[in-house]
C-alpha cells in the first residue's frame, strides 16, 4: 500500500485512523483498555533496521523508493487516546492517529497488536478482581502463553487489578510486585514431604506458601503446621473440590492453632470459579489459564479504519467505506462519557462536532498523547502501570453496577452517536 | 524452588520431567505439535544476564548462591520430543527433558510457553488446511495477538499447511513466504476507488490483488477489470455473503473474460467458515483472528511434569502425585504409532519398558534433540519449518480420516498405557 501510494503521490495525504472494537466480546457488559503504555514504549524506538531493510529488498518486497522511505522512518504524527485503564464500550475511538497516510499505515500492526492483545486480558482480569471483591487476585499464567505475551500478560493483569504475578521479567521490565510458589515436582523431587517442606521452610522461612495437595491434603497440612509452626504464611490448594476443601482446611488450621495462615487456592480458575470461591474461606486466588487467554476472548477484535484524509484539494474530508455489515462511520469523533448527578456513567457519547459535547454532564475520555512525534511526557513510563491502575479502579467504580454481573448481557452503558 | 533445593543439597538431583496434555480441546481429534524448533533456538542462547541478575538481587527474590546458579546456568541435560508437526494426542509425550532437578526446572516456563502456544495455534491450523482441501490457506492474524506471538504464530499455521504469511518478520526470521493485500483505507485515500486501483497496478502489476467491496463489488470487479485487464491476479471479498458473491463475481469476471482472475476472501474465517465455502468458486482463503487465537483453543494445555528423580540412594525411580483429577503417572515414557497394514493410525502407544513396543507395529515417535547440553545437528535451523510442515502432512494423512471431521469428538485414536 505505500509502496504504490508514493507511486501516486497520495502517501502524504494527511489522515486519521480510528482504533476501535464493533462489539465486545459476546455477553461482556465493558472492556478495559490495556497496552497504551506498551505501544508508547515501542513507538519510541520504533526504527526498520539494516538486517530487515535487507530482507525487503532481497525478496522484493518493496521498490526501491519504499525502501528509502522506511530507512528514514520515523513517526511525526499527532495521537491522542483514552487513558490506560479505562473502561471502554462498542466504537469508543480508544487511539486515533492523525498524520500521513503512509506513516500512520506502518503504525497499524503495532497498534492493534499491542490494543487486542492487552485489553483481551486486561478486560478478562478486571471481571476476576471485580468478583474477587478485594481478595487479592495473582497472576501465574505465564506457561500457558507465548513467552512474550506473558510478560504484557502479567502487566495487563496489573492494570486491571491483579496484585501481583509469578512473571519476574514482567516485575523487573514494569516494577510489577512479584510472588511466587513450589510446585507439586519440589514435593516429589524429596525422598518424603516432610523433607520438601522442611527444605523450603529452612530457605525460605515460615512466611513462605506449602503446596499441601500432592498426596494426602490432611496429611500435609498437620505436617505442614508441625514444620513451620504458627507462623506459617499459608498453604495452598491446587485440585480437587477447592470450596469443600478450603472450608475443612481452614477449620483444621484454627484447630492446630493456625489461624493467621492463610489459604491460596490455583487450579484453572476463571471470574466463574472466583465467584463461587467467595462464600469458601479463600485468602488469595492464583490465576493463570483463563487469565492470559482473555477467558473466552483472547482478543478484542479491535480495528484501525481510516475515518477522514485530505483529499486533492488539501481539504480534509470525513470518508467511510459500505461493506456489509463492516460498515464504518467517517470523520474525527470526539468521545465522553456521560455521568449523573451521582457521577454514575449513562452513556458513551461519540461526536464529530466537539460542540455537541458541550451541553453533557459529561467527563471527556480522550487525552494528547504523541504530538507532532514527540511522545508528550507523563504519557508513558514504568510508573504508568500503577497509574493505569488507579484509573482502572475509578472508571470501573463510575460504571452502573450490572457492569460486575457475569451473565451474558449488553454492554451496560450504550453507545451515543450525537450528530445522527 | 530451585534455592530451597540448593540449600538441601537435592538441586542436583537427576530428574526426568514430561510434557505432555491431560485432554485435547473440547472436540478435538487430534493436536499438532509445533515450537519445537523455537524452542531449541531459543535454549542455545539461554542464560541470565547481568540486568536480570541484578533485578533478582535488588529485590531479594533469591539469595546468594542461588544468583550464583543462575550466573553460571547453562543446560547440561538431554532432550527428546516428538518431532515438530507431529499429530499428538492425550498424555503423549512430546518433550521429555533429563537433567539435574534445578536446570530442568529453570526451562519449565520456556518450553510450556513456547509449545503452549504454538501448538495452539498449529492444531487450529491444521483443521483450516485439512478441510481447505488443497485451496491455499493465507495467515494473515498479525494484528489480533501479541506482536511477538503473531511472529510465532505465522511459523505455526506454515508448520500446519498454511502457504503463506502477511507476517514479513515471521518471513525474514524463518524464510517463510510472505504475501500481501491493500486495505479499505487505501482505496479510501484516493478520491476514487478509480484512482485506487490504477495506484495499485501501477506500482504492483496486473497480477495484483484488488479488493472490491469499499463501496459496490459489483461496479469494483468490472473496474477492476477494465483497469487491469484480462491478467488480473485476485480480486478480495472481506464481507458480506461471501459464499454469493463469490458465485456471482466468478461468474461476471468469466463473463468479462478474466478467467485466470482469482478470487481470494478474508472476514473471520475458520475452519468452519471454510468448510461453509469449499463448494464456492473460492481460490484462496486470508485467515486471521481464528487462527492466531486457536480458533477456540488459545492454549495447549500442556503441563510439565516431574515423573522420575534420583532419591537419596543415587537411584533413578518413578515418581507421581496423587492431586485429585490430576494424578501423574511415574516413569520415563518410550512413545509409538500403532500403524495397521495399510499403515493407518489406530493406538498412541506408551510404555515405561520399551521392550513393550518391539512387538507391536508401531512408528517411533520421540528423537534425540539435546545431548548433555549440545543441541543435536538437524534438530533445529531456518529449514526445520518445512521439515515439519512435510512431517505434519505426513503424520496427519496416517490418522483416520474421522480425523478430519469438523464436527467434536473424541480423540480418533486412542492412548494406550500399555505396562497396566
Amino acid at each position: 500500500m505505500i509502496q504504490a501510494a508514493l507511486k501516486a503521490g497520495t502517501h502524504r495525504r494527511r489522515c486519521v485512523f480510528e482504533t476501535f472494537t464493533r462489539r465486545l466480546p459476546a455477553g461482556r457488559r465493558y472492556g478495559v483498555l490495556a497496552g497504551t503504555g506498551r505501544f508508547l514504549e515501542q513507538l519510541a524506538g520504533f526504527r526498520f533496521d539494516d538486517g530487515q531493510l535487507a530482507f525487503l529488498e532481497e525478496q522484493r518486497v518493496v521498490d526501491g523508493p519504499t525502501l528509502e522511505f522506511l530507512a528514514d522512518f520515523r513517526f511525526t504524527g499527532t495521537i491522542h487516546g483514552y487513558a490506560e485503564g479505562e473502561a471502554f464500550f462498542p466504537h469508543s475511538p480508544v487511539l486515533q492517529v492523525e498524520g500521513t497516510f503512509a506513516e500512520a499505515c506502518v503504525l497499524e500492526t503495532l497498534i492493534l497488536s499491542i490494543l487486542n492483545h492487552d485489553s483481551a486480558v486486561a478486560s478478562a482480569a478486571s471481571r476476576m478482581t471485580g468478583v474477587a471483591e478485594g481478595r487479592p487476585c495473582l497472576e501465574m499464567g505465564a506457561r500457558r502463553t507465548h513467552e512474550r505475551s506473558a510478560v504484557a500478560a502479567a502487566r495487563a493483569a496489573v492494570v486491571a487489578g491483579f496484585a501481583g504475578t509469578s512473571n519476574l521479567e514482567a516485575g523487573r521490565r514494569y516494577g510489577l510486585h512479584t510472588i511466587g510458589t513450589s510446585a507439586h515436582a519440589f514435593t516429589m523431587l524429596h525422598d518424603t514431604e516432610e523433607q520438601a517442606f522442611r527444605a523450603q521452610v529452612d530457605s525460605l522461612g515460615t512466611g513462605t506458601t506449602l503446596l499441601v495437595d500432592t498426596y494426602d491434603v490432611e496429611a500435609a497440612v498437620r505436617r505442614a503446621v508441625e514444620i513451620a509452626g504458627p507462623r506459617l504464611g499459608a498453604v495452598r490448594l491446587d485440585s480437587g473440590d477447592l470450596a469443600g476443601q478450603a472450608g475443612w482446611v481452614r477449620e483444621l488450621l484454627d484447630a492446630l492453632g493456625n489461624r493467621d495462615t492463610q489459604i491460596t487456592v490455583t487450579s484453572d480458575l476463571d471470574e466463574y470459579a472466583i465467584a463461587g470461591l467467595q462464600a469458601a474461606p479463600v485468602d488469595s486466588y492464583g490465576v493463570g489459564t483463563r487469565l492470559v487467554t482473555g477467558s473466552g476472548a483472547p482478543t478484542t477484535s479491535m480495528v484501525y479504519k481510516l475515518v477522514a484524509r485530505e483529499n486533492s484539494d488539501g481539504v480534509l474530508e470525513p470518508v467511510a467505506k459500505r461493506s456489509l455489515g463492516k460498515g464504518s462511520v467517517g470523520g474525527y469523533k470526539h468521545a465522553a462519557r456521560r455521568l449523573d448527578a451521582a457521577g454514575r456513567a449513562g452513556a458513551e457519547l461519540l461526536a464529530l462536532d466537539p460542540g455537541l459535547l458541550e451541553g453533557e454532564s459529561a467527563r471527556r475520555l480522550s487525552v494528547p498523547l504523541v504530538a507532532d512525534g514527540e511522545i508528550l511526557p507523563g504519557a508513558t513510563g514504568a510508573e504508568g502501570v500503577e497509574a493505569a491502575a488507579a484509573r482502572h479502579r475509578a472508571s470501573v467504580a463510575e460504571l452502573p453496577v450490572a457492569a460486575r454481573r457475569l451473565s451474558e448481557g449488553e454492554p451496560v452503558i450504550p453507545t451515543e452517536h450525537l450528530d445522527h
